[in-house]
């Protein structure tokens, strides 16, 4: 049954475990001002559905908890936004089933609901020592486009992927699925991948050691990143893609056992993922993930303040 | 599983269907500037619970996504709203699954999911011409303690009832999973009772009368809406019954067949209903819920406007 009743009814399927999160996007926190209504809700739905790339699940419903400001609550907002939540729903076959409109500041509040069979979600606890560290796509995408959208400025030529990066961030739900008894954890890119990378070391009481020159970096962002030096911007856009967040690609872990499976998916095309570390036994927790050179020499990284639009 | 991976895993019960239903409340809207974190918390869950309520559906888990401005995230602010929610979770064994902190202005959003077996949901559509309507408790609670909130003024010497009516109202949980394979139709009011009776109505394909002088009214609201006259008195407790709101007591509908079942859960004291109007045959769209004086003549009711705290 759809919407209309004080709460949606759902039928499940049999034998599936039911999986699900929710995020709430605030303006002025997770979007600019400046976003259009369609942006906004293309981003809120993209980045729960990725929760549920993370944990392996086929998405299948979502609520929408609205908040929006009186100015705001009006045809012409309602359609573009609806048109966008439209767009990324029919793409990835998750229905709308319920929720609630409110007004106040604006901010959106999406809980999607997805499933797996019994037992088989992925999850952030089950890296073992010398699984193999992987990352989907490439990183720093969506720091390199909040910088673009908060400078003001066109800093490259075409900035339509960088932007449509950040406003439609396109969430690995294929490849969750296919890592389904492949990999032995996995978390999507939210907060950066030392930040998430590192969640996933503490839930499987291990370390990591990632190497600097195996992140995937788009060149679109290279030329974004280019400082007084090469070597100042090699570190900047190493700083974007390890603290930056926003990139909502997968984190995870392989086992050499699973390996020669996950390179086959990756050689024949049916996932983007590239290798960029090692599982180590557990050590200190302030040096939980280790980021080397070439020469397997630690490299001192330091957070950047990344401030958002707050 | 519980709280830490980017999605809660859930286990449904073989053979039940998944309510899900979201709320939101807003500062300054849902609740005043006033109100304690525990308030706040407590009101977010029961109204949530409410809805699952109206859907004969037993609770089962929720998620809790919290909006909070710098100046309250605080380990006191939390305390205090983590203790409300607990008392509420653990009363009603709703089990907290995810969610998701953010800041921006004060607002909470909870989602919650419960189950039925299969195909015995209460609905809205299902009201038959001739079946009896009842609603539980007493109403008006709900705008009588918004006058106690918004007047500053101690109007009657203990609020202790009201106030909690309003920061606690008692979802009504137990009476709809007694109610399933009872009622025809169900919802919860927090509309009003004539707002949320004309959605059984349009849902239902049929119209309704209610009669005045059996709405449930409390002692200390009537002594709230003491006026001029004993006239102008009555008139406002009803207004406050029939269009206040924020009550989420329930209102149902009983077939004939049926109605000796529940007549004997009112008389045993295992529901506390009471009878209020009967469903008449659909009639015109602008008079769905018609209300009668003792004599049977139809009152002139207008919709005041109810500006919470907006």
């Amino acid at each position: 049954m759809g919407i209309g009743d004080d709460a949606a009814v759902l039928n499940p399927s049999p034998n599936q475990q039911i999986l699900i999160a929710s995020d709430t996007l605030v303006e002025g926190i997770h979007f600019p001002d400046s976003a259009s209504p369609r942006d906004i809700a293309t981003r809120a739905l993209c980045v729960n559905l990725s929760d549920m790339a993370a944990m392996g699940a086929a998405p299948k419903w979502f609520t929408l908890a609205l908040t929006l400001p009186r100015e705001k609550a009006n045809a012409h907002w309602l359609a573009d936004f609806s048109s966008g939540l439209g767009e990324i729903a029919n793409q990835h076959h998750v229905a709308l089933v319920g929720g609630d409109t409110t007004r106040g500041p604006l901010a959106i509040t999406i809980t999607v609901l997805g499933e797996t069979p019994s037992g088989q979600s992925l999850t952030r606890a089950g890296a073992a020592v010398g699984d193999r560290i992987f990352v989907t796509g490439t990183l720093a995408d969506g720091a390199a486009a909040l910088k673009l959208i908060t400078s003001n400025r066109s800093l490259i030529s075409n900035s339509d992927r960088l932007l449509s990066r950040f406003y439609k961030p396109e969430p690995q739900i294929q490849t969750g699925l296919k890592l389904r008894g492949l990999a032995s954890a996995c978390i999507d890119i939210s907060d950066g991948l030392l930040a998430d990378l590192g969640h996933i070391c503490r839930a499987s009481a291990v370390a990591a050691t990632v190497s600097a020159q195996s992140v995937p970096i788009a060149d679109d962002v290279i030329a974004l990143c280019s400082s007084h030096t090469a070597a100042q911007s090699a570190k900047q856009c190493l700083d974007w893609a390890l603290f930056g967040g926003d990139d909502y690609q997968l984190c995870f872990t392989v086992s050499g056992e699973n390996l020669p499976a996950v390179e086959h998916l990756i050689a024949t095309g049916q996932i983007n993922a590239t290798q960029i570390g090692v599982i180590d036994p557990p050590r200190d927790t302030t040096n939980l993930v280790r980021v080397v050179d070439s020469h397997h020499n630690a490299i001192n990284v330091d957070k950047q303040g990344f401030d958002h639009f707050g």
